[in-house]
């Protein structure tokens, strides 16, 4: 297996990205091509101990993608960018899976435009596993699609099943739709017509899904996956990273506060730590753009080594159960009825 | 000044209701109607040393309205019930505030039923306040009207300009537009044109709007007011307390998992302590219904004694600042220019 990585992309690029790379190619044996600015991709492998490593390849790109770039437009006018550049790659098969940690805007254009969404496919969608100290839960959509239809919606649950039972290895992930409510007839408009659409495909026992959830329920154990918009499920996920983001900092400050509390942080430190990993999106490592017809996976932008070695795992877990391959058998049952 | 208690609403009504009532008149000298059946409620009064409180009078109501009612027709069916006949002495005039720990649905129907929305308002809707440590944030809507449309939210801005004005004292309130990002051009139809319409409100120095803000902004003490369709606000407003509930769940176990930390847990126990209660809804009291002519209340549901005198309290503040004027007073400024 071969996994393509755009090593510019991120705020730690590229000094990070090769660490991680380095590290990922030890700890899982896959090849690895990097893509950047050659002479600075090379200063990087030989610090972190990749130089002689057969395994890692670099291929040359002038360009990087900033910020700055319109997201619409960054592939297409950067045509000699890390980010283009390992697109081009992977939609010519020159490796299996492509991670980048450049802006997330531009990455789905570019996903799209070049290596294109599987037939059938109305919308590519963005779709992190939230930590909840358990399995974690899928949530799809999350940014990439702020105007939805039901159908999309449908195409979304079949996705993040295959995506749930990949990555957690749960055997018929249990499908929830997020609602301001849990009674079925709950919510709006585009709300009631999916729930229309998953009682379907459930009772045709092709989904297993579970109705109407609510934003706590992440937490409950009760889902593995969450269907919404993206609009609706950027909104989640930014509420839940800051409300624990709140709650670890006031703890830490009370763990200050004084001379007493501070011996006694220095006994619970360890395991206070351990929850605050538990959430800690590093350890999740990326996030793919589902839809697409090979894997395009999204690492954070304050990607460090780790983050990038995690995205590697997963990018790993991804290709191995082929998830592209899995939504394109399955495309007739995505569809609506009445086309 | 004379707030009205729906002594039969809740989870733990009448005993917890009654003794929150008692509590209140001692501490802040309102006169007190409670309503409720006068047998239950006369042995409640007893038993909280309320019985001979002149301030404190009791009006009886045979039905009580509860959670297998019907939200939209159980004011109209019940006729007898404590809600009902609470709503009722509330447009009669004969009390300035009425408060209910009931169905949430029942009594916003029943408000704007008996107690009538005020003239030009589109919606009536649900406004809690999020704790965060600081003066809380005001999230209107939050659950009551899950399609909007940017008329809607134009009020609700100033509705919740003039609510976050009086119970936190802010003078100028920073009003936020909840969207998938900060930048102007992000989000739904929806949200663009209530952006517009807020920037436009702003520009004419009718209301102090800071532009988009994202889901965990709650935290980052950057805005007073967070306005949103119902369907949105109750996502957020539910997934900040799932993920609070889940951490603090996670942090008591590590403080029991040994010996040690169960040692060093009873330091920093009252500290810990003190952050849980920051997100306590039982310290913010209610929840009012703003755009009705005259002020209701929600308690939440499992509201004991001391949730009880804190929704008094909101109350006289509310009464005190005399939102639903305010709200009358700037009508025409709430309208669409094209009507």
């Amino acid at each position: 297996m071969k996994i393509i990585i755009d090593a510019m992309g991120g705020d730690n690029a590229p000094a990070e990205i090769v660490k991680g790379a380095v590290e990922a190619q030890k700890e899982f044996g896959v090849d690895i091509i990097l893509v950047g600015i050659e002479e600075k991709v090379r200063e990087c492998l030989a610090e972190y101990g990749g130089a002689g490593n057969s395994h890692i390849s670099v291929v040359n790109a002038t360009e990087v993608v900033d910020m700055h770039d319109e997201p619409s437009m960054a592939c297409r006018r950067k045509k000699d960018s890390s980010m283009t550049v390992g697109l081009n790659l992977l939609s010519k098969a020159e490796g299996d899976a492509f991670i980048s940690a450049g802006s997330t805007g531009a990455l789905l254009t570019g996903a799209t435009l070049i290596v294109k969404r599987i037939r059938g496919i109305r919308r590519a969608c963005f779709c992190p596993v939230i930590p909840n100290g358990d399995k974690g839960v899928v949530l799809i959509d999350c940014g990439a699609n702020v105007d939805c239809t039901s159908e999309y919606l449908l195409q979304f649950a079949y996705m993040g099943s295959f995506y749930a039972s990949a990555i957690s290895g749960v055997e018929n992930p249990r499908v929830g739709l997020l609602n301001n409510g849990s009674e079925d007839t709950k919510g709006t408009d585009l709300c009631k017509e999916t729930h229309a659409l998953l009682r379907e495909a459930h009772e045709e026992g092709r989904i297993n899904f579970i109705g109407n959830i609510e934003g706590g329920d992440v937490f409950t154990g009760k889902v593995d996956v969450i269907v919404t918009d993206g609009f609706t499920g950027n909104i989640l996920m930014k509420s839940i990273e800051g409300t624990a983001k709140f709650l670890m900092k006031k703890i830490k400050s009370v763990m200050l506060c004084s001379m007493k509390n501070k011996l006694a942080a220095l006994v619970i430190k360890k395991d206070i730590g351990a929850i605050k990993s538990l959430l800690d999106p590093n350890e999740v490592g990326g996030t793919p753009f589902l839809g697409i017809t090979k894997p395009v996976i999204k690492a954070h932008g304050s990607s460090n080594a780790r983050a990038i070695r995690s995205a590697v795992m997963q990018a790993i877990s991804i290709v191995e159960n082929d998830i592209s391959g899995k939504i394109a058998d399955n495309i007739e049952h995505m569809k609506l009825r009445s086309e």
